[in-house]
């Protein structure tokens, strides 16, 4: 694990962004807060539909609810996604380099046969 | 989206990395092939719970499985995690990017002083 990123925390982050409508969800909320209704009109959602999406990104803290009046905005927290970027990034590139460790050790190990043999491999 | 990046692909990829012991097999297998029985060894977990973990990372095309008689070995592919670090990464610099620029424009229409520049957007 990545330092700093708690594994359950990081499983709701990804679990969260794997879904188009809540990843269009996320779009719409860094261009500004909204409000739910808002948020289901592009989508063709019931609103029931669109809160729960937004209900799995709320316990993932990708985003926040504010409460004013009878009005509740909703705002994206960028946090969780920096995590996120950060553990893949690392990770990816760590398995990458071993992979081609791997692979080099391979060819070497495979390596100085004689190369006299022509036309054949 | 991303150009290059199926929605559906991406959605398989980050599910299937939304759970530590699918992370913790793909972190076994950047160092190298290995059976199935190999993979479930360090988990403490039946054979067949490992199987269904292995079968999900497979329909994410984050593992290859190379049958040699009786051995199905398996490895590791890093393709849908480039795919997806690539993803994320432009996400998080581009949100947050609208975030600040969000956050800036409020503090201007906030601004505690009257203008004196002419021009006012």
């Amino acid at each position: 694990m990545q330092p700093g990123v708690s594994s359950s925390r990081l499983d709701r982050t990804l679990v969260a962004l794997a879904d188009p409508t809540r990843r269009a969800i996320l779009e719409r909320l860094s261009r500004g807060e909204a409000r739910v209704t808002e948020l289901a009109e592009p989508f063709d959602l019931s609103l029931n539909s669109v809160s729960k999406h937004i209900r799995m990104l709320e316990r993932a803290q990708l985003v926040r609810r504010r409460i004013r009046g009878r009005e509740h905005l909703l705002s994206y927290n960028p946090e969780p996604v920096d995590e996120a970027a950060l553990w893949i990034e690392t990770q990816r590139s760590l398995w990458t380099r071993r992979l081609c460790a791997l692979d080099q050790l391979l060819r070497e190990e495979d390596g100085p046969r004689p190369r006299t043999r022509k036309g054949r491999r």
